[in-house]
Parts: C-alpha cells; structure tokens; sequence
C-alpha cells in the first residue's frame, strides 16, 4: 500500500541571487521522500549513493519512515554531484558541473519487500532506468508517475518514449513539454504528449504555477506569491512528492483529486524554495503544512456569485 | 453613475507568428470601451482621432452605447498610428513604428455631461494628460483606475508617481511593476507600489494570469490555457475594460468584488487574443461571455475537504 520512489540521492552545490552554498545534500529522490513522507509512510526509496553520504541523512530519512533496503552504498565510490547557478528569473539555470560517480552505472534493484506498492514515483534519471525499475514490478502499480528532463530528450529520445508508454502521469516543466512535443502552446503540447502514453500531464511553471491537463479538461494552480524565492532547487521534486503523497496516502486517482493533489504539492514547494536545500522541508510542521494548503483557497478563490 | 475612459483611439498595424495584419482599428479606449461595454452603458468616452478615422467605427461605438462627446476629431490631421511584431513568447514586443499624429498635442477636456461619472479608467497615455482629466473632475470619483508603461517611466517618471498618488487601483504588467518599484519580486515590488498612492495593484502577466494585491491581500487568477494566442494586442486594454465594466456595474469596490473583476476581465481578454485586433471583441455575445467566466471557476476550483 506504500509508494516506491527512485531516484537520486547527491550532492548539489547551489548559487543564487541570494547566496552560495557548500556541498549540501540534495537529489530529486532525497526532495520527493522528504515531502511525501508528510502524508505517507513507508516510502520505498531505491537510489544509489557513494560512502561520503552521511550516515546521519540516511538516518534522518529512515526516522520519516523512508526504507532505504533499496537504496545501494558503495562505499569506495562518490556520490552523485551537481553545480548550478540561479538568476534572478529562478526559471532559468546554468549546470556548472555534473560529476555522475556511482551514478554512471546505475543498475537498481527492487527489493521483494517493494514489490506491494501500489503508487510509483519515477524521479528524473535515465529514462531506461526508469524502465528498468517498472519492468521489475510483479502488479502493474495502481499509478505510475514520472519525471524527467530536457538532457533526456536530447539524448535519449527513444528511451524516454518507449517508457511514457507505460507511465500514467507525467511530470514536467513548460520548456520541457515544448520541447518533448514541437508545440509552442502548452495547450498543443498536453494534447500531443497526451498522446504518447501519460492519461495525465501536470506542466510546472515555477513561479507562474502549475496546469493539469487531462482528456478536454484543464487545472491551473497557482504558485504562492512569495517575498523571495531563496533556492529553486529541489522544488520541482517537492512538488512531485507533495502530488504523490497526497495521492497516495488517499488511493484516490480521479482528475478531482489529482486537482487538489497539485494545491498539496504546490504548498509543498512553496516551503522549499525558502531556504537553502532541504533546509526548510526537514524543519517544518504537519500544521504549517495545512495552513499553507489553506491559503490557497484563499489564493484563488472568488465569488462567482457577484457576476 | 457611468463610467468615463480616457485612452487612444489608434491605427494598429500588427504582426504575430500566425499572420500580419493591415492598418486596423485599435487604441486602448477602443478595446477598454469594447470590453466594458458588455456591462455597463453609458461609457463616457474622452479621446481624439484624426480625420482618417473611420466613421462605422465611431458609429458602432456608438451603437453600444459609448458616448463620444469627449472624443474630438481633427479632420485635417492623422490619427494615432502604432506598429508592432510579437514572438512565439507573446509576453514580448518590438515596435516597430510610433506616429504620433493627433496625439502630439492632445489637451483633453472633460464635458459638462460626463462629471456624473463615478468610475474612472485612465488608459495608458502621458501621465501629465492622465492628470489633467483627474483635475477637471469637480467630484472624487468614486474609483479610479489606471494603466500606463515602461515608456512613461523611462520619460515622464515625476508625472507618473505625481498622478499615482490620486490613483485606487493599478494596473500593469509584470515587468513594469519591476520597473517601477526597482523590485524583481512580484511581492516585494507591490509594496513599494502600494506606498506611492494606489491602495490595489493589479499585475497583468499575459499567458500566466493576473495578480492582486491589496495591503497583505493577494489574489491569483489564472489565464485561460488557449490553443493559440493569436494577437494579443489590446488583451491588457480588454482585461482593464472587463474589470471596470463590472466593478462600475456593481458599484462595489470591495477586495472581494476587485476578485470577480478580475476573473471578469481575464475573461474578457481571453477573447480578445483569438482573431486579430478588435474582430472577437465585436462579435462576442453575452452568453459566450457567461459561459467562459463560469470556465474560470471549472479552471481553478478545487476540494481542499480531499486534503
């Protein structure tokens, strides 16, 4: 009854408008296992890391109920690396390095204990370690929702369609649905990316929100108005484990929930981009979570009544 | 009890990737007075066109219940002429040519008959004119509006904060509330603005909806997710006239009214985006004009009791 994530697990070094950091834990399975263990638990992680990732994380994430038999340490080996620098438009980055380590030959197994989750969340990674990982479930999962990123789609193209085939949500940012469909219109690019496989297309779009795309019907959410987006790093991930969390600590697959599941995950990274890293997901509280749902009711709501 | 609108009444000649237009009607008071129309009548128009000035527009203006007593026409001369070019990111124009024509000495002056006007939308234009309309107003209106541009804070910036301190509600877009509050977050920019005289600000951002923002009150309403935007000349102008057409119309001018407005007027722009220059805004019934609002609500509803 549990969620699967995959994944990565790493090192980022950050800079931004607002500052610089060192070598600080980060990983889209690390964001996506530290926002959706606020709504379920266990999540089965399965990543790889390298004998400098601190004992202390992994425990960390074990006292929010992530299992971590799936995740591999090897331990004369390096742990995944990425360096990139913010502007003031956060939409936009520049990866200053990318050192793969015990990333270049990943090769995940799901352990026999994994095999019960119903809910899978397939982290950015190359597209046929995704795969991989879907192949070796025994049930086909209730859902099975990914991300990815442009470097795929320039680089492993068929890769990347052959496992949309078998994905049923897909998680992505507007350049990369242009770029995955040769549509400019967002409307365009849902409908042919509806398409190759997903039932379901959220398009991230940072500080402008989130669209929900589904047969003839469309969501927007919007992203909280915030004072200054501190670090946009990991928030695509947060929001995915806010998503996933939601849904699967419900089971519910409808369109209706996946609409409230966006509000979840947009709260979600709203408290990521406010500090640092993981900085502030490890700090902040259940209620906090649900005031900050709750201002988006506020946020969008109108009173259709006085038209 | 009407509402007065000040503004160009113009010649556009645009261009966008689906097509280029010839010489067409265009201005912000003919689209702001177009929009707003839909809601109220009569709508007390000031503005000053040359003799080139098609009299079937001035008659269907005319027709829907705009009064045109203020708009003085100088037969021997041209009217206002504005060339531009939109990208695939319709958010961004070049100009391509600006004639001033009739424009250049423009002294506007208020009729006797529309002194009754409680609501008041100053179109973008010179500020010092904006100003001068203001003033000859014997009675506060009631609400006042206005727009303006990067232009004018580049060239008349102490007429733009001279006229903003007799202003209820700005609205512009997201790069000029940057510009003007020398603030790159949305946040932080709308308090600078909201200490320089308007006590609402209205933050217009094309394909990504509009934001409002009224002391530590802020409101997010999305745009429509539209196949095509096929000219977007004149969507800020039609937004400005849906919001003041139903605000003038329910004289209410409560934050919780200002929302519905808003969502009025990204209605009203979502139409206007679809054929080129005013050709949608003519030919829209009120029906379709119900029915589209009511899509706003299907867009950004959502069951917070899931959570």
């Amino acid at each position: 009854m549990s969620l699967l994530v995959v994944g990565t697990m790493a090192f980022d070094a950050i800079e931004t408008p607002f500052g610089k950091s060192d070598r600080i834990i980060g990983g889209a399975a690390t964001y996506i296992a530290l926002s959706a263990s606020n709504f379920i638990t266990p999540i089965k992680q399965i990543s790889i890391v390298g004998g400098d990732f601190p004992q202390a994380e992994l425990d960390f994430l074990a006292s929010r109920g992530v299992e971590l038999e799936g995740v591999e340490v090897k331990k004369d080996q390096k742990s995944f690396f990425w360096s990139g620098k913010y502007h003031l438009d956060m939409n936009e980055r520049d990866t200053l390095d990318t050192q793969l380590n015990v990333l270049a030959d990943f090769k995940p197994v799901v352990p026999e204990s994994y095999q019960d989750c119903e809910f899978v969340m397939l982290g950015n990674l190359v597209p046929a370690i995704q795969h991989s990982v879907l192949k070796q479930m025994k049930t086909r999962p209730k859902l099975v929702v990914m991300d990815t990123m442009n470097f795929w789609m320039e680089t492993a193209m068929p890769d990347l369609k052959e496992v949309l085939k078998h994905v049923d949500v897909l998680l992505i940012n507007d350049s990369e649905a242009r770029q995955l469909s040769a549509e400019y219109s967002l409307v365009k690019a849902a409908k042919a990316i509806l398409k190759m496989g997903p039932k379901y297309l959220v398009v991230k779009k940072g500080e402008h929100g989130a669209l929900l795309f589904h047969g003839d019907q469309v969501f927007v959410a919007p992203a909280l108005p915030l004072e200054d987006i501190f670090d946009p790093t990991g928030a695509g991930d947060t929001f995915a484990g806010g998503f996933m969390g939601h849904i699967s600590r419900t089971k519910d697959i409808s369109f209706n929930n996946m609409k409230t599941a966006i509000i979840v995950g947009s709260a979600m990274a709203s408290f990521c981009v406010e500090k640092f890293g993981t900085t502030r997901l490890k700090e902040i509280s259940k209620e906090q979570i649900n005031d900050r749902i709750q201002q988006f009711v506020e946020l969008v709501n109108f009173d259709i009544s006085l038209v």
